[in-house]
């Protein structure tokens, strides 16, 4: 039985050598890293490493200068973010910009706001996804009090412009956070270089352990913390420190640092290859977001006339895994805000499948992935009504000539 | 060299079968709980299989009627609780009742919340750290949306009694939430027989991972979630579930519900050895805390005529690892509000020490331990000005006679 896992954007697998870095954690050095005895110090240093590799990942290595808060996840991070600015009322006004493509963890979160009386403006995107830094420019006003716009859209792939985006947020000093989370340890990324003020992400997407995540702040940026008490990560994020986990993403964060370029090499290669393969065998394909500007590990299309949720089962019993969408929605059967702001048609966005292949692929698998999906796509097309009234009407119009 | 932890509140190492369960999460059945294909499905089972066995770690494994909800710690699950509750607005007012010698979780949220408008109550205690069922009463009011005493305290060790407590919090209909951090793993605890609705704990206080927590919800509680996003644990807390944690803590759990007893009394025993060995030997002790109603793993004493924080020091040097004090506060230097609710002198309240105990501890090692204590308490009493005032009015006493 194959067993092909095209989904590794719903989560990576830990890496063998940050497991190992891990291990001592939980056991040997397993003291509390508040503790003023010897059982505190080597959890301690071992935060303080941990953090500088997350700094390097993300070009905010140097010490005391900025601060690199560890969350559980990134959806805490990017809570944080966002209620921890807004709580911490520094700047005054009511308006916050987002886009219309965040993850849910951004948008959940600014609905709520919404409700409670802010002015949420959600910048539309083209049909790849991109944000004019145009609109952005346009949007911001005088009770702009945050702008937060993903660095990169985990369902599509788009990166967007961050440099140019933040610029304006600079020019008119209001604090602009990323969502890093699809593009940290996926792309090369620079806090400074960006503009960002704040950026969140998340060690699963990087083969570093669940339950890992960081938000950067820079330096001035003022938070009030989400989870209030003790006064571990300077007050900002109150609970014992998860260290095995946060000496894991420290981890992670290193490999993938220094073997950036080569796996995003690797995966676009595959990625490339296997899009070619499947546009060339299968017809009626559609590929959804930039065909340039995008993730290495993102080949987002949608198959016409056929579910992506049966697409998904059929390939499943084939042992190829993928995604019909975002990971965090795809048990609810929703259709993707991601497709609709795109402008995809619904028929499309329904068929749409998220291909999301990383260092693990191998070359070798895409003569029987193209096979599968060929097949599967075949026969769901062969029971779909619209299918048949396509061909029908192709029929016709081949007559007509 | 010895290295004798006598600071296991501060964190308890993961227990080798707890690292073993969660093992395979980390790499094989690394898969995202919320996909829809066959790599969802091992890790999807893990959750509900660990929610059934915290679940019976406090009597709530009836599946359906109630609700577990993992968080990364007890702090978050306090967090949610407190403001959650507030945040869903189901009952009016503006009153909160708890205790004052919460841990900081709770009442550095509240102290927040008082600077937003609510009136807090912090119910005081006897010098035991007893809070009396009848203050509670009196201070209830129609104001009242939210009433929260943890179950034991982590610091001085005294059991409150949950159950007389919880009950007056019914009989008015205010949701009764308990912080049983410290309780959770060392007693039994049973939130039905309790009568509370939310109840938090925290797995690495019970040889469970760091960053392992969860709060129990009972039906018919509404809470909006902390970290909104996805639709993870039924929509209350947003984030990609960390697998191997929630397995660590599962199984933890279960350990601690088998062997509850059986480790409840070999700590206690250690603990009461320690503490006839200690005040046999040293001169000038004071236990705080209640003398029977406190957990196990709790033995706090004040050395009259030194500070804790020196104390910890020289034991430290000598292999011996004590908390002056709450882990989450030792770095901050700051005097206990527990010492000072239950009315210890400021002199007593600095040379106190937190020995939390554990299964680990062996009966052998006492005489090394309180010899240590001995000397060094002897050592810091010459030091100190206070002692040696102290032994010229003894003096002077003893001639007057």
């Amino acid at each position: 039985m194959k067993a092909i896992n095209l989904d590794y954007s719903a989560a990576t697998p830990v890496d063998e050598a940050v497991l190992q870095e891990m291990l001592p954690y939980f056991t040997e050095h397993y003291g509390n890293p508040s503790s003023g005895h010897t059982l505190g110090e080597k959890p301690r240093e071992a935060l303080e490493e941990a953090r500088s590799k997350v700094g390097r990942l993300i070009g905010a290595e140097e010490p005391g200068k900025n601060q690199i808060i560890f969350t559980a996840s990134s959806s805490e991070a990017n809570n944080l973010a966002v209620k921890g600015i807004i709580a911490a009322g520094k700047k005054k006004g009511n308006q916050i910009i987002t886009s219309a493509i965040e993850h849910f963890s951004i948008l959940n979160q600014l609905k709520g706001l919404e409700k409670e009386g802010y002015e949420i403006i959600r910048l539309p995107v083209d049909k790849y996804g991109l944000i004019a830094p145009g609109l952005l420019e346009e949007a911001i006003s005088d009770q702009t009090i945050l702008i937060s716009i993903q660095a990169a859209n985990p369902e599509i792939g788009t990166i967007q412009p961050i440099d140019e985006l933040a610029a304006l947020a600079r020019k008119n000093e209001i604090p602009f956070h990323t969502d890093a989370a699809a593009a940290a340890g996926g792309i090369a990324l620079d806090v400074d270089r960006m503009g960002v003020d704040m950026l969140s992400l998340a060690g699963d997407q990087f083969y570093g352990p669940k339950g890992s995540g960081a938000l950067f702040v820079r330096r001035g940026v003022r938070l009030r913390p989400l989870i209030e008490g003790g006064i571990q990560e300077k007050g900002l994020r109150a609970g014992t420190e998860n260290v095995p986990a946060i000496v894991g993403l420290g981890e992670a964060a290193r490999l993938a640092y220094e073997t950036l370029e080569e796996r995003a090499e690797k995966v676009a290669y595959f990625r490339d290859q296997l899009k070619e393969s499947l546009f060339n065998e299968i017809p009626h394909l559609h590929l959804n977001g930039h065909p340039e500007k995008r993730l290495p590990r993102n080949l987002n299309i949608s198959v016409e006339f056929v579910e992506g949720e049966a697409l998904l089962m059929r390939l499943n019993m084939a042992g190829i895994y993928v995604s019909s969408g975002s990971s965090c929605t795809s048990q609810a059967l929703k259709s993707s805000h991601v497709l609709e702001a795109i402008g995809l048609p619904p028929e499309l966005a329904q068929g749409s499948l998220l291909l999301a292949p990383d260092r693990e692929n191998r070359i070798e698998d895409i003569p029987y992935i193209t096979e599968q999906m060929a097949q599967v796509a075949g026969l769901l097309r062969n029971m779909s009504p619209l299918y048949h009234q396509y061909l029908k009407e192709e029929k016709k119009n081949a007559n007509l000539q």
